[in-house]
């Protein structure tokens, strides 16, 4: 099918080559000029401008925004929409807030435009492997996008989860349940690597990948990071979060559910930041009026 | 090779049929007279006591021992030792705590007989799977077994992790990776169930199966278990543990080393037995307590 595409990030410009092999022409555009160059050498149609990029589109067009969230996203709509015509229908590709894409879903139904939401889930690995699509919308603009969605996923690898809003709603999950996975592992290899045994975590990794219960995606690529740097010595182990985290914990109190792990998940990463915290020095400070601890002091 | 096998539960029985398949003779003997003549029916030599059971063997003889960690360990090692003879060799192929493994690797080591701690994962799958194996325990030793090792396991599956104990150690650790990955999935399974979305929760376990960051065997096991009771309502979330997560925080502990969301998961699981616990109670009983506070009477 036609496709524009706007956002040519590391996911962008991967999901625009995907397209591509499978036959798709599209139409890209980004604020870096360079990699509307890279695309276009590819195959794509590159454009200079979001009204060139809709100019270069027959109707009804179907656009792939695949941004940052937030600000980003509102902006690429805002901008793009003087150009677009009832029947048009925008992709959200991007980990936006549920409640963002619930909002511009209506929003674009009053100017007769569809709107889905697909959150996109493989990272840099999805160019290979093809990315996880799990998409939230009305089912006709679905059906629209659907020989697009084919492409990007592998086989069984995109559905349509529901009305607006449910394919970020299950992206986010998808990203909370993330967060905690990957801090059991971490755990397990930190108590791993202090053990007197003087074990090989790489190796460790990649038995636990043939067989065991923990054998996951996520291990794999744990067992590459540890095969090329086997003490991450060249890792600092400050860890940030692009919100995806903190969103589930607010939808986990909103329905009062309990969701301790992936919210000490997210803790963890801010203690990465903050490794000598004030919450330390407190704890500290508190145990030196007890009088008797020998406290460390600068 | 020739091998003695000493119980045969759930995983027993199926790594005695693997290792019958893979062309090995085995002698095998269980408290269950009906579990023996299961594998005699397979091709296995049963025994009616671990007496005849390593008569059965010719020397040097090699026993795997599956049974329950703790006392029933004890007890099939005391109750072999008087039947065996230096040169022999043991494999606890259970979960027991590594540094009971350690301290009976030197006890048999005094004997002249070697000792084997092999963790063992793949859970009833590993039949056809094949199980991953944890080995510790001295290098000459391992090659020994090398043969049933390399049978059991699937390709790449099994491998010697270090000294005795090692194996062991590294399993326990693999458990606790475990708790906390289920309980992330766990509570990112209850975020969607509570949704207003109407989400279908086997389709997504089933879609994030194919190219998501969170795809693992654990999440196709979830896929399994939501399509059979999509609501798990045959099931009564009352959640057991068998020991490996308690001594991974204890070694934790020993080491100094954070492992929060470990330590959450098994408590979660002490939380599912004690739904209305005197913690609440205590809780709800101070809010009396403040005034003003509608507090749930019995």
């Amino acid at each position: 099918m036609q496709l524009g595409f706007v956002g040519l990030g590391k996911m962008g410009s991967s999901m625009v080559e995907r397209l591509l092999a499978g036959g798709h022409q599209v139409a890209a555009y980004a604020l870096s000029e360079e990699s509307v160059r890279k695309v276009e050498a590819l195959g794509a149609s590159g454009a200079s401008s979001l009204a060139e990029l809709a100019g270069r589109l027959s109707c009804p067009r179907s656009i792939w925004i695949m941004v940052p969230a937030g600000d980003p996203v509102t902006q690429v709509i805002d901008d793009l929409l003087p150009h677009l015509s009832p029947g048009d229908v925008l992709v959200d590709g991007g980990n936006s807030y549920y409640k963002d894409s619930m909002r511009r879903h209506s929003l674009l139904r009053e100017r007769g435009i569809g709107f889905l939401d697909a959150g996109t889930s493989g990272g840099v690995w999805g160019l290979r492997n093809g990315y996880c699509l799990m998409v939230g919308g009305d089912e006709e603009t679905f059906l629209r996008l659907e020989p697009a969605l084919r492409t990007l996923a592998p086989p069984g690898g995109y559905a349509r989860m529901g009305s607006a809003g449910s394919g970020h709603l299950v992206k986010m999950v998808h990203n909370g349940i993330e967060y905690g996975m990957m801090q059991a592992y971490a755990e397990g290899f930190e108590i791993l690597k202090h053990s007197p045994h003087g074990l090989d975590l790489a190796r460790i990794a990649a038995l636990w990948n043939q067989g065991s219960v923990v054998r996951s995606w996520l291990l794999e690529l744990a067992e590459n990071a540890l095969r090329q740097d086997p003490g991450l010595d060249r890792h600092e182990g400050y860890v940030e979060d692009s919100g995806e985290g903190r969103w589930t914990i607010l939808e986990a109190m909103e329905r009062d559910v309990p969701a301790p792990v992936i919210t000490l998940s997210l803790f963890e990463r801010f203690h990465s930041r903050r490794p000598r915290s004030f919450a330390a020095k407190m704890l500290a400070a508190l145990r030196r009026q007890f009088g008797g601890h020998a406290v460390r002091t600068r």
